[in-house]
């Protein structure tokens, strides 16, 4: 595979870049009253708007030249056969077929049994162990097991059973899990135990302080976990060996990624707290978009104009990260979701063929719900010495609150979009000079459904598929976090045992200042 | 003023970065075994270990010299003594006077009223306007009155008042608030807003709604507002406006900025909810920072250390951004709060006297609580294309959980540090290699209380200022959030009335976009 900087068109672009390193956004505006029909594009229910992005037809031309020289349109095509692109692992990569309306059958297999347990246990006929019905969910997983399952719940709640309330634990610090056991109540709690390997030691030790908390309110009859406990994995020995009945486990398989999981029966807290319909809708979103993906010519393919875009910055223009900002606080979580898909997906520095890249790859992602942010970090975004592109993403209609809330919300959102483009000169104050010209995509979405929620998940997936791709990354893999695992285990016996092994006179000295706090 | 690029040892720097390229962090421990005890601080309960960072004795002394031949010590001194260092505003930045242990007599006297009412709230001699118990504490406010006071309150969630749950809303956006007003009791609730202004957009219009809310369950009784709302601001005015209490407003001045200002009366649901000992404690730990940074040689300044370590990666290696990892549930919004108190502050593009600045300003900051980050993008801390020095946050004794829980959380933040470094190499696999050579600081902690609380924040914020010293920016004022606040209101009003007003193309498809949502 030829590295992508040697590709004809990556010449070019560096050549573009020079001359649109000053190229003024206003004046692409001016210039060309299509602009915004050009570079806007419509999926069901939503709109994306490209326009306020430093681009112009000629960087279009020569991004998707790019695309076209690249394994791209090959490696979209393997992904959704099947084949086995996470080479390093050996796996295909079909999150995509989870989202079909008519998925694999042990998927729809396994989606079904995942509906039966919510209905049971939303129209109360699942009962817990002193037959009361569940008010209260406990999702226990970490990364690719928590992220999307916490934003997806969290964005829904206007769909949440009134019964119910969910809670997240994901960390190994112990007043995670803590905060949440004196919330709820045993006899109406169950417990999801959400980890793909079901050896994650954060889950598991979790898990097991939780059934262990549970079992002792029964004075410890091991019967009690039956009804209190599910799992979501692909590790089904792991499962009954924590005591979970074989019914109770929830599948998926290698070919569903962790940080792609909550399309699975991961995603098993959503279809409780807001029903097989909403879940169905969510599933729905996604496949619009993976049609979209899979069919749209490049020009006119929103994930793919994302991943151009994000090249285009993060390669030629040399802005190392992108903010994102949802108008929206059930969305506040959006981007701590988008950090693991992007970050953990191309934050690699060898290609596929395992040679070394020595250009960007993945960029850095941060954001906040706005207009919170607005009162944070914009002041950065608007006069810092970076050049940061932010996406916008606004819902045009809302069930919450007034017409004068809502248009405050959405004036606010598009404000920023034009000041950061816009900027703005004052000679005898400069404090309040704004250079301006500071690029942003703005996602106009009718309203915060299940399925556009889908929809906006499934652009980002697939837009980190592009950029991967182009860059010739396996995305799918995630090694860099395997040598802190091995070192972590054996600090951790050292604690354990009052010892310390062969370290750095760091690790040695903290661990020397931490056995002497009283 | 000399810019700071001008001065003899920024070009010293510069050549001194050139060897320092290459350097590698795991030779410099082999070469000086004396490296960990030069390079780690103590301060009462608290270490700061720096030496995992790319820095020699050359670069600190490099980086002293700077300093020295900064605005710093003069501009130190003036912020302490009450100067009007905020030049473009006329204000003096004197939120370390609350702090003291003799606070200014008008601070004094604004604190016991606050220790007043939050002892009253406490213990229930006040009352509700039905004569009940306060059950809900409601902080309304955004930006600086949101993000510390969320952040300290959350923290110290072991010693909430156990009839006591503390809600926090910020955006405009109505979903925010309706969650809240959901789940409390007008009858026993006490909201608190806060606004230095009493203008600030987002929290009149959720001000004035929960006011609303309320007075409609009491059949509009207006009176009913006095034992349900107080308010945190510097308007009296405005706040007699809104129809609380002369005795029911809590000021604070125009010398404490917004985002300093979770140490003023901004932080009374942090008193109300941990009673006044412990707000006590939190300052005290802010002073002792106050009184270290006033006066300890800058070799040993922890926060002198941490700024100019800061400029050496920002301006001399070029890293754009560096990571906060507190391994504790209950700090997952320090860096949010963080994000406000670095980025808000030195995000600006113009010296003091408004020349322009063409080097790099603040850094981008972004982070989530550990073990939760390792599992989304340390993939790309540890093997991305870019190096990013990452703060870890640890205490070394919790008050939950086991101590194998306790060994495994610690074992984990150690170990990442140490993997950074480290490195490793794989010829076989090279999706195993890592590049390692990556630099962290870690701050140990002997228990997350009051106290240590307020000095890890005081700590950032003293960074902070010694960075805006030496870049010569007014670290004090946020003139970049005044545009958008401007054209927000434009589009605001334009949206109100169905009119669309001159605008770009995008804007203006965007505006039309959501008028013909149904």
């Amino acid at each position: 595979m030829t590295p992508c900087t040697k590709l004809p068109a990556w010449k070019k672009l560096e050549d573009h870049a020079a001359k649109m390193k000053s190229a003024a956004l206003k004046d692409m505006f001016t210039k060309d009253p299509e602009r915004f029909s050009n570079l806007s594009f419509r999926l069901p229910g939503f709109l994306a708007d490209f326009s306020k992005n430093r681009i112009t037809a000629e960087t279009l031309d020569l991004l998707v030249e790019l695309l076209d020289q690249s394994n791209f349109e090959k490696l979209r095509t393997a992904m959704l056969a099947g084949e086995k692109i996470n080479l390093t692992d050996g796996r295909a990569v079909l999150h995509t077929a989870l989202r079909k309306p008519q998925p694999p059958p042990e998927a729809h297999e396994a989606l079904e049994r995942c509906y039966q347990l919510s209905d049971a246990v939303r129209n109360g006929t699942w009962k817990g162990h002193t037959g009361k019905e569940i008010t209260d969910i406990v999702h226990i997983g970490i990364g690719g097991s928590n992220l999307g399952a916490r934003l997806v719940t969290e964005a829904l709640s206007n769909h949440h059973h009134p019964r119910m309330k969910c809670h997240f634990v994901a960390n190994v610090e112990a007043s995670d899990l803590d905060r949440v056991l004196k919330s709820v109540d045993p006899e109406t709690t169950l417990f999801i135990i959400a980890s793909k390997s079901f050896t994650t030691v954060e889950v598991m030790q979790n898990a097991a302080i939780a059934r262990d908390w549970l079992t002792a309110h029964y004075k410890n009859d091991k019967k009690s976990v039956e009804k209190h406990f599910v799992a979501a994995s692909t590790n089904a020995a792991a499962v009954a060996e924590f005591g979970i009945a074989a019914e109770n486990m929830f599948p998926f398989w290698d070919w569903v990624g962790g940080r792609w999981s909550v399309w699975s029966s991961i995603g098993l807290c959503i279809m409780i707290m807001t029903g097989r319909d909403n879940f169905r809708d969510f599933l729905a979103g996604a496949h619009i978009v993976d049609d979209h993906f899979a069919n749209a010519p490049a020009r006119e393919n929103v994930p793919v104009l994302m991943g151009l875009i994000g090249i285009w910055y993060r390669n030629f223009m040399k802005f190392p990260a992108y903010a994102v900002s949802p108008y929206h606080t059930g969305l506040a979580r959006l981007p701590a979701w988008l950090q693991q898909i992007d970050m953990e997906s191309n934050g690699k520095c060898v290609t596929r063929e395992g040679d070394t890249i020595t250009m960007e790859t993945g960029p850095l992602v941060f954001g906040e719900a706005g207009t919170d942010s607005q009162h944070s970090f914009f002041q950065w975004l608007h006069q810092g010495s970076d050049v940061v592109p932010t996406d916008f993403i606004a819902f045009a209609k809302t069930p919450y609150g007034t017409e004068a809330q809502q248009n405050m919300l959405l004036a606010n959102c598009l404000a920023q979009s034009e000041a950061l483009m816009l900027g703005v000169v004052n000679k005898e104050a400069p404090h309040k000079n704004f250079p301006g010209n500071r690029p942003s995509t703005t996602f106009m979405i009718d309203q915060l459904t299940p399925q556009s929620l889908g929809m906006l998940m499934a652009l980002y997936e697939h837009k980190v598929f592009v950029q991967g791709a182009i860059w010739n990354i396996n995305s799918y893999d995630q090694y860099g976090v395997e040598l802190g695992k091995v070192l972590a285990q054996t600090i951790g016996r050292e604690l354990d045992k009052g010892e310390t092994g062969m370290h750095d006179a760091s690790t040695t000295g903290l661990m020397a200042y931490i056995r002497q706090v009283p």
